[in-house]
């Protein structure tokens, strides 16, 4: 097998040059470093990476702990995320933690073992205390309270955006569908937004809410449908519950948007073939996806951030449910 | 930081007992055993994964090359991949390759470096020189020509039944709609299963096909909505192509199912919310990744296999469209 120093003696020069050429470390006059990468080309010589990260105690992976990539927001997401690490030569690492705190906290154990160089993660349990402090980690969509940065598409104005849509698309009394989860989440600023936009208004409207997650989908629907039989207008906290609202709706001869008007928030529906296309506030999904990455090669570098949340600006897309 | 030698000493055994607790390589007695595990939890020791790979000179990182993991088929299919990798703790390595040669080549090149444990690779190109020898490789969905392990659903016997389905659904005249890729797929044996079955009943069909990629969408399904007026029963080869050609023919007046019924491939919807919901010939996605990682385990110890193409039974899913 090709060495190092196979490289370094046909290229006329020191092992040490060879190195700094491959690890781009140190000054190398560019003639050096052409022959150098010459020699490499030429030997077919492939630097060891495991042997290199012993070494150097460092590896060039980012580990993306999320709920499930089957999820099509996430699916979109690490599509981007893999495209920006990749411009940096770094890998990614995917860890389906199944939404279960313990599965979260396995793969946290499993991340510091394996020594990544940082994480991005997805998570929406209680685990912050779990969060290792010497691995860099950008969380997406949630805060955490120990500090970690957050990347997220801009919650608040999202929910004020939705229920301006509404409003303007002919709606008297909006109702706001989500859930309620036990610890803070990014997302209960859709639920702000569209209160204080509300009132700010003031236009009556209705907030429904059940504890996450929702295991009887017919119970928390039908008990909306029976309750709030005036309302006009939805808002509901995730596409996917505006389209099973809409189902719902409709087997009780609702028609939308004719009768009532729906803005989900994702966007998640990428092709024009299935329907209904949602009226949605859709997030920036690439854009915080490479955020996140920048932001984290600034923390592995050691570059202090002046900012622990970042939010994204969201835009609201036309679809048919409006 | 606890090192080996502490466990070692709390458990009143070797340095040499401890690392074969660890590695699970060697006999080690139960009641041994146990007490080195109480002394690492005690100690909360975790093994250096950089270091102990760099000294077994293999990792346990399976790497994952597709061409999109935003692909809803592809990415269900990572979900199961890394649900399975995950029960014998190997990890998993996420490549976008974006259909491009290039970035195929380049990820191998890559993954060579790291010392990937094996590959599982979903490419449409002609790469097969460039697969290493050295690394365990399964492929799914296509043939390498150099005796490359494949999983596939079984295409010959999804494309026969979508034929009966179509007849079954009262169809006169149906229609297999496709593209034609340069190397040989298995995908091909769709289209294969489709004409046998259609020639062994004595049926009149249609075979419409374009070169891959169809980058004029319009062209394409007006050319055949022209041609092909007599057609009223389509059989795409895949969901996204039948979703395609639903939406055109609805916007010419045609009605599915009344007027013409249509059978897709793959089974990508996994919502009832979203319509149409095709008829379609479902792959069996979870099935294909668990067999995928057995065979990818078995050639990593160097067991060896039977076969050489690995093809699991699909099912038909009745929808909305036949």
């Amino acid at each position: 097998m090709t060495s190092i120093k196979d490289v370094a003696s046909l290229a006329g020069v020191a092992v040490g040059t060879v190195s700094r050429v491959i690890n781009n470390s140190g000054a190398v006059k560019p003639k050096t470093r052409k022959k150098v990468e010459e020699a490499i080309q030429e030997l077919n010589y492939f630097p060891n990476e495991v042997a290199r990260n012993f070494k150097m105690q460092k590896s060039k992976m980012v580990a993306l702990l999320l709920p499930s990539i089957w999820n099509p927001f996430f699916s979109e997401l690490a599509y981007y995320i893999e495209d920006e690490l990749d411009r940096e030569g770094f890998k990614l690492m995917l860890c389906n933690s199944g939404g279960k705190p313990e599965k979260e906290l396995y793969y946290l154990e499993m991340l510091r073992q394996n020594k990544v160089a940082g994480i991005v993660g997805i998570t929406y349990n209680d685990i912050e205390n779990n969060v290792s402090n010497d691995i860099p980690i950008v969380s997406i969509d949630r805060h955490f309270n120990k500090k970690i940065t957050c990347v997220t598409s801009d919650n608040y104005e999202g929910g004020r955006l939705a229920l301006r849509e509404l409003v303007k698309a002919g709606v008297k009394k909006p109702a706001f569908l989500g859930s309620i989860t036990s610890v803070f989440s990014e997302t209960m600023n859709r639920r702000k937004g569209f209160i204080d936009e509300a009132e700010a208004l003031g236009i009556d409207y209705v907030i429904y809410e059940k504890p996450d997650p929702i295991v009887d989908d017919n119970a928390y629907f039908n008990e909306f449908l029976k309750e709030h039989g005036d309302v006009d207008g939805i808002f509901a906290i995730t596409d996917m519950l505006a389209a099973n609202y809409i189902e719902r709706a409709r087997r009780q001869g609702k028609r939308v948007p004719e009768d009532i008007k729906v803005i989900g928030y994702d966007g998640i529906q990428d092709n024009p073939y299935f329907h209904p296309i949602l009226s949605t506030i859709r997030q920036p999904v690439e854009e915080m996806a490479r955020m996140t990455i920048r932001l984290l090669y600034n923390k592995i570098e050691g570059i202090p951030l002046d900012k622990q949340v970042y939010r994204i600006p969201v835009m609201f897309k036309q679809g048919e449910t409006t």
